[in-house]
């Protein structure tokens, strides 16, 4: 039997996992953090959030994949043995559940749903006057395979789309931007902004005081990337001053959020706890059966990740 | 100048459906029923919940104009001179409206935000185990433009979609159902039913005791068509027993909704003030100028509705 394949994270048991793996590649040595065994027997480690240091414990490893599509849980980790190939699911089922999260708040927002909420208990039947569609304007920043679907699909319902990402990218409907210089004038058009930029150097803190006070007065914030975008201080207090109306945090600095986090308790904040998109074993497990028979194989891999770019 | 015409309608003040009816027609003589003055000058009724009988009143009216994409605000009066054309409205703003209600219903059911809402006031960082969207089966009640509008949106963004209507049609992406024989098995096999139907002899009453316990168990209802769908104590009784999980109702027996009717202060309801799809006279108002200046010239009249039928 050739090497051993490692489950390493703590969210699920890995049950699904094995059986997406075993449908694909047929019998397979499959551990878990809890029946690891001998580390010389891992070939490759399918890794989640593992203990900084963990992966570099295995000597014969040769493929890391990242069971989701951002990888700075792995980066992280300051011995991570960066001389091995690192590879990220490519999930169809996690894009599409983003871009239903997305779609979800600004519909919220958009169809002030809270105020509707609030008439109801009130038992008030009171009609809002309504924003028309073409005037609520969406940006995403962050124009990979979610961001494009997440932006693709805002089109599609008649909201006015605008993407922002490092490079410049084309998406057919989506009015885009790039870089350090159109960064400020694609918030200045956006109305509801969805965060889905991986965490980067460059990103790290890109959420700051001069970021939201760039968006319109009014505007509304959807973070389903990464906590560390954000400058926690700098929403808090754009929310407080009323320029940002209220947000929607899947993500944060610090996870799960602390007890004590203004977060929880914010009138204007909703949290959800990293659930936005959940690796789906269905979606996300051909493209790792296709790079595990690769790898064995001698051939390219596939979904690699840039360790300098972070992506 | 042409004969005047007469904005019919209590909901809004009537000035923005001025402004495009001249921006279309050019100079017009617009009335209201606060400025309707001499009834035999009134050649067109755009109308929307009119008193019964009203419209009956002017001697020399040539078309009426449903200020909504349903009639029966209209066929509920005796006295309605059936021997005018009548005319709808066909509005694209409107259509798109329907479908971000009916999306984010069933988005906050399928992605349990009320449940994470709860985790949220605890302050528990509670992941759900998450329902895959193939699994989530979709159902629309109604296939005109709302419907196959909603219909083709939900399978867009993955969920498998069925629809059903009186007599056979046919939708790309979406798996289709049609009279009597049709509608059990169409909601034997929807999580999430959306009725968009027009409100009919043949639809008065059709989301019945036997409809609902159709349905499989936990299924959600959104209502956005016509609350003289729904006998409503069915769907009390659906709630009470578990069988059917929530309810959206845009829509009621009675609007206002009376302030003792159960739905208001009902756990697993949540109500709106049929405010699905507000008419957009941006998006209306090319047909009905269209319609106007075909009767003016002479010309066949489009968007006619068949009192018979309903729609």
């Amino acid at each position: 039997m050739a090497g051993a394949i490692a489950y390493i994270s703590r969210d699920t048991d890995g049950v699904a996992w094995r059986k997406v793996l075993e449908a694909g590649l047929g019998p397979i040595d499959f551990r878990t953090l809890d029946t690891i065994g001998d580390k010389k027997d891992v070939e490759v480690a399918l890794a989640w959030k593992p203990a900084p240091g963990l992966l570099a414990t295995f000597p014969n490893l040769k493929m890391i994949v990242s069971l989701g599509m951002g990888v700075d849980h792995l980066l992280a980790d300051d011995k991570l043995p960066t001389q091995i190939p690192i590879t990220r699911i490519m999930d169809d089922g996690l894009v599409g559940q983003m871009s239903e999260y997305a779609i979800y708040w600004a519909l919220r927002h958009h169809r002030e749903i809270d105020t509707y909420a609030a008439s109801q208990r009130a038992k008030a039947w009171k009609p809002e006057d309504f924003v028309d569609t073409i005037h609520r304007r969406i940006g995403v920043m962050g124009l990979g395979s979610i961001g494009q679907d997440t932006a693709t699909k805002f089109a599609a319902l008649g909201f006015p789309t605008a993407g922002w990402s490092r490079t410049a990218k084309t998406v057919a409907n989506v009015e885009t931007f790039h870089g350090a210089d159109g960064f400020a004038k694609f918030l200045a058009r956006t109305d509801i902004l969805v965060d889905v930029l991986p965490l980067t150097r460059d990103t790290r803190g890109i959420m700051d005081a001069k970021a939201f006070a760039t968006l319109p007065k009014g505007a509304y914030f959807i973070n389903m990337a990464r906590g560390g975008h954000v400058v926690d201080e700098a929403l808090l207090a754009a929310l407080e001053s009323g320029h940002i109306s209220g947000a929607a945090l899947d993500v944060f600095n610090v996870e799960p959020l602390p007890a004590d986090h203004p977060y929880w308790t914010h009138p204007k904040v909703h949290v959800t706890p990293h659930i936005a998109g959940a690796t789906n074993p269905r979606t996300a497990s051909p493209g790792v059966v296709d790079n595990i028979k690769r790898l064995r194989a001698g051939q390219p891999l596939i979904h690699r990740v840039d360790p300098k770019t972070g992506y």
